[in-house]
C-alpha cells in the first residue's frame, strides 16, 4: 500500500493522502506520524499538533484556522477549518516596472491555419453566429442540414458550429453590464478557428443588431439576391416567403463560406502562435499538485516559446491576489488585476454572496476544504511567468505571454469567454471528472488522479496522476503536455471529446438584467 | 386602398394605420382627417390637434405626452412622445374581496393524457432532466441516439427532450435569488406532458443536487444494477467505466420510461384541464388590436370552461398595474401582484435600467412607440376575467381561472417559466415574426397582421390580422382560437413548429450571480 502523503512546501502542517483507497487508521507515514483515524484519498492529514485558532498551512500558505485543537494524524475535515477573510485588495502593494526576462525556447512549431488577420487556427470550422435567442432553434435546424447535405462536399472543413446563445433580446441592452455579453459575441466571431469567414443569422426586430457585431463587414439590406455581398441574413427579411426559403438562404450563404474554408491548408507555424486557455473544473485536492502544476509547467514553456497563455476564474484566484499582483509586469497591470477582483467582489455582494460560494460539494468530497485551498491549487496552472496583461470578461487578447483573462469560474462561461479572447487551444484540468467539450477549439482534458483517468479512459486525454504516485516529475509531465498541445494544434492527434463528438453549447456571461 | 385607422376607445386621439403599405400624404380618413405626411402600417396618426405636453391617448389611456404641438393627420413618431412615469405601486388601492361570477361554458372537451397526479398532458414526451451544464453535451448526444435507436419502437411516444440548461454549478447556489432557477427545474420535471416519468442525469460533483430536484423519488446510490429503483444517474458513478457505459446507462433508464409512456392513451377530458400559457414576442402596433384581443377572448372562454390561463411578462404589464390590481380577486392577490412588480423594479434598478429597457427596435418599427403603449396592448391577452392568483417566477400553478405568472418578457425565459408553472398549451402572439417553438408543449403561433401571416405561411398557425381588416370580429377569432387550442391539445392538429421540427432550448431565469 502506498502510504505517501504529499506536501508542497516545508512550512505545510498538513499533507494530502495519495492512496486511491485512502489510508486506514493506524497507518504510519514516512515521517513517523500515525493516523488516528481513516482518511480518504485526496484529503488532508495533520502532520503535527495544531492548536485552537492556529494556521492550517498548505502550499506554504494559510488555508484556514483550526476550529479547536487537532492531534497529529487527524483528518482535517471542512468542519474543523475556519475560513480566513480574503486578502484586502486595497492593501496589496503594486509592483515596480520590470523587464520580461525569459529563457527563450526555440524551434517548436505546429501545423496551423494562417488567417488574413495574422492569427492562426488549429481547426477549420464554419461558425454561424446568431444575434438573438429567437433564431437559435432555426440555426440548429439548418446546421443539421448543412452537415448532412453540404459538409461532405468540403472535406477540408472540420465542422459547422451554430454559435447560439440566450442573449440578444429580452435583455437590458443599454445596461452598463451589457458590454460583457455583446463584446463576447463580437469577439467569438473572430476566433482564429473560424478563418475570418463570418455569417450572422439575425431575426430583424431584436435589440442586438447584427450590424453592431461585425462593424467592419459590408452592411447591406439583405435580399436573396444580395447574399454574396453581406454577412447578415435577417429571417424577417420580406423577401423570404416562409421557412424553406429562410433555410435555403442560410444554406447558400453557408456554402459560399464552406468553399473558401475548404481551400485553407495547414502550414508550419511557430509555437508562438499558440493561444492557450487554461481552465479547471470539478477540481479535487490533487488538482493543485498534479494536473495544475503540469499545466503550469507547460504554460511556462509556451510563454518561453513566445506564445500566449490565459488563466481565468476570478473566484478561484481571489484568495491568492497577494501572490498574483507581485507577478504583474507593471503597476498598471497590477491595478487592472485588482480592479477585476474588486468588480467581481461587488458583483457577488450584489447577489448577497461572496467568493466562498465557488466551492462545490464535489470539491469538498475531493478533499478541497474551502475556496482558499482551491484558489492556491488553481493558480498553479498559470506557471511562474510574469503576468503581462489583464482582460475584462469577453475582451480580446492583446499580448504574447501570460494574461489573466477575468471570467467567472463556471466552466462553460469561462470557456466561452476564453474563446472570445481568441484561444486556439484549450487545456482543462479535472479531478472529479467532467465530460467538458467545445466544438470550436480542441480541448485537452487532463485528469488530476490516475483513478479517474483510468476509469474515464475515453474521456480524459492526459493523466497527470502519475505525478502523485511519483512515477513522473512535474517537469516530465509538463513537457509531455506541451508536446500534446502541439500535436493537437497540428491536427495530428484528436482529443477525446472530438472523437466522441461530445460538445457543449457556449454559455454567455450576462451580468446585466433581463427585461 | 384601405384607408381605415383603428381606434379602440372613443377617448383616443390617435389611430393605427391598417393598410399594409401604409398611407400616403393627403389621404383623407373616414372622419375627415387629412394626412399631412405619409405614415407606415401599424403607426399612429393624430386624429386632432394635440398641444405641447398634452396627453397622447390610445386604448383610452395616456401612452405619453406630446413633445411640442402636433397637427391633426401627423405621424406620431417615437421622438414626439415623452415617456410617462410608471404607476406608483404604493398608491394603487387594493381591491375588496369579491366572488367569482363567470358565465359557465360547458360541454367542451379535448383528448388528453390523464396523469396519476391529476394533471392532463397534451403530448407524450420523455423529458430527460439534467442537474448541471456539464452534462448537457452528453445528454444531447444520448438523446440523438435514443431518438434513432429506441423511439421508433415506442410509436405512442411523441418525442424525447433533453432538458438542458446552463445552471447547476458555477453559480451561487445559496444566494437568495437561487430559489428561482432551482424551483424552475424542479417544477419543469412535473410538467403534465412528461407523464410523471422522471429521469435526471447528474454529474456528481455539482452544487445542484439531483436528489433535491425530485425529493419524493426513491433516492439510492446509483449503480448500473440499480437503475430500476432510482431516477438519478450520476456520470461520475464509479461503476461507469468510460463514456460508452454512461451512454448505455442512460439508454437503459430511458427505455424503461419509454415503455411506460408508450402505454399512455388519449382520453376525453373536460376543457377545464387546459392550462394555457399566453405570451407575445416581436409585437407590433397590431398586437394589441388583433392577436392579443383574440387571445384574450379565448382566455375568457377557457376560464369560463373552468380551465387555467396564465399571462406573464412583468415589464409588459408594469405600466398597466393600475388596471390589473383592481382585477385581482382579493387584497392578498392584489398585494402579491404589486410585490412581483416591486421585485422586478428593484431587479432592474440594480442593473441601472428600468422597464423602458423592454422595447426592441422591431417593436418601434412596428409602430409601438414606448413601453406604455406596448404594455396596454400586452395585457389585452389576459382577457377580462378576474385574476385569482399570482405566481413568482418558476412557481407551479395553484388555481383554475386566470393567474398572473410573473416572468421576464424575454421569450424563451417566459416560456420556460410557464412550462415550469405547468402549462399544457402555449399561445404565442407575434407581429414582427418569431420562429418560436418549444418541444415539450405545443405552441400555437398567432400572427397579428395578415402581411406577416401570409409571408410566414408555414410558421404562423393562426392569422388574427383579419380583425384589423374588418373581415372578422374579435369574438369570431376568439372562438376560432379556442377551437384550435382544443384541436391541438387533442393531437388532432399539429402546430407549425412541430411540423417543421423547429424547437428552441429552454432558458432559465437566474437573477443570482455566477461564481
Amino acid at each position: 500500500m502506498d502510504n505517501t502523503v504529499i506536501i508542497t512546501d516545508k512550512k505545510d502542517n498538513v499533507g494530502i493522502v495519495v492512496n486511491s483507497s485512502g489510508l486506514p487508521k493506524g497507518t504510519v507515514l514516512d515521517d513517523g506520524t500515525s493516523l488516528i483515524e481513516s482518511i480518504p484519498m485526496g484529503h488532508k492529514v495533520t502532520l503535527r499538533k495544531i492548536g485552537d485558532g492556529e494556521d492550517i498551512i498548505r502550499y506554504g500558505q494559510t488555508i484556514g484556522f483550526a476550529k479547536g485543537r487537532m492531534e497529529a494524524g487527524e483528518w482535517v475535515q471542512e468542519s474543523k477549518i475556519l475560513l480566513p477573510t480574503p486578502p484586502e485588495l486595497e492593501s496589496i502593494p503594486l509592483p515596480a516596472h520590470r523587464e520580461l526576462q525569459l529563457e527563450p525556447l526555440e524551434g517548436y512549431t505546429f501545423q496551423g491555419y494562417k488567417n488574413p488577420d495574422g492569427s492562426v487556427g488549429t481547426k477549420n470550422v464554419l461558425g454561424i453566429t446568431t444575434s438573438v435567442q429567437c433564431v437559435a432553434g432555426l440555426a440548429e435546424h439548418v446546421v443539421k442540414k448543412i452537415k448532412r447535405d453540404l459538409l461532405p462536399k468540403y472535406p477540408n472543413v472540420d465542422d459547422v458550429v451554430p454559435l447560439t446563445h440566450s442573449y440578444g433580446c429580452g435583455v437590458a441592452i443599454h445596461a452598463p453590464a451589457a458590454i460583457v455579453p455583446i463584446r463576447t459575441i463580437r469577439n467569438i466571431i473572430t476566433n482564429p478557428n473560424f478563418g475570418g469567414e463570418v455569417m450572422v443569422i439575425g431575426l430583424g426586430c431584436e435589440k442586438l443588431r447584427p450590424e453592431d457585431l461585425i462593424p467592419k463587414s459590408p452592411v447591406k439590406k439583405n435580399s436573396k439576391e444580395d447574399l454574396k455581398n453581406s454577412s447578415i441574413l435577417y429571417m424577417q427579411d420580406e423577401s423570404f416567403q416562409g421557412f424553406d426559403e429562410m433555410v435555403q438562404g442560410v444554406m447558400k450563404m453557408a456554402e459560399e463560406r464552406l468553399e473558401k474554408l475548404n481551400r485553407r491548408k495547414r502550414e508550419t507555424c511557430p509555437a508562438s502562435e499558440l493561444v492557450v486557455g487554461m481552465q479547471c473544473g470539478g477540481s479535487d485536492a490533487f488538482s493543485g499538485i498534479t494536473a495544475n502544476p503540469a499545466a503550469g509547467y507547460a504554460a511556462d514553456l509556451i510563454v518561453r516559446a513566445g506564445g500566449s497563455v490565459m488563466f481565468s476564474e476570478v473566484t478561484e484566484v481571489r484568495d491568492a491576489a497577494h501572490l498574483l499582483v507581485p507577478r504583474t509586469i507593471n503597476p498598471t497591470i497590477g491595478k487592472a488585476l485588482l480592479d477585476e477582483m474588486k468588480w467581481f467582489d461587488d458583483y457577488l455582494m450584489q447577489g448577497q454572496v461572496d467568493r466562498s460560494a465557488n466551492t462545490a460539494p464535489g470539491n469538498k468530497q475531493g478533499g478541497l476544504s474551502n475556496i482558499v485551498e482551491k484558489a492556491l491549487g488553481s493558480i498553479v496552472k498559470s506557471g511562474t511567468s510574469p503576468i503581462v496583461d489583464v482582460l475584462g470578461p469577453g475582451e480580446k487578447i492583446r499580448q504574447k505571454g501570460l494574461t489573466f483573462a477575468a471570467t467567472p469560474a463556471s466552466d462553460f462561461v469561462c470557456g466561452t469567454l476564453q474563446l472570445a479572447a481568441g484561444m486556439n487551444m484549450h487545456v482543462f484540468m479535472t479531478g472529479r471528472g467532467s465530460p467538458y467539450g467545445l466544438s470550436a477549439v480542441p480541448v485537452i482534458k487532463v485528469g488530476s488522479n490516475t483513478k479517474l483517468s483510468k476509469r474515464w479512459f475515453d474521456l480524459i486525454d492526459f493523466d497527470a496522476g502519475e505525478i502523485a504516485s511519483g512515477e513522473k516529475s512535474i517537469e516530465e509531465m509538463g513537457w509531455e503536455l506541451f508536446h500534446m498541445i502541439l500535436d493537437v494544434a497540428s491536427g495530428k492527434k484528436q482529443v477525446a471529446c472530438d472523437i466522441l463528438g461530445l460538445h457543449n453549447d457556449l454559455v454567455l456571461f450576462n451580468p446585466g438584467p433581463l427585461t
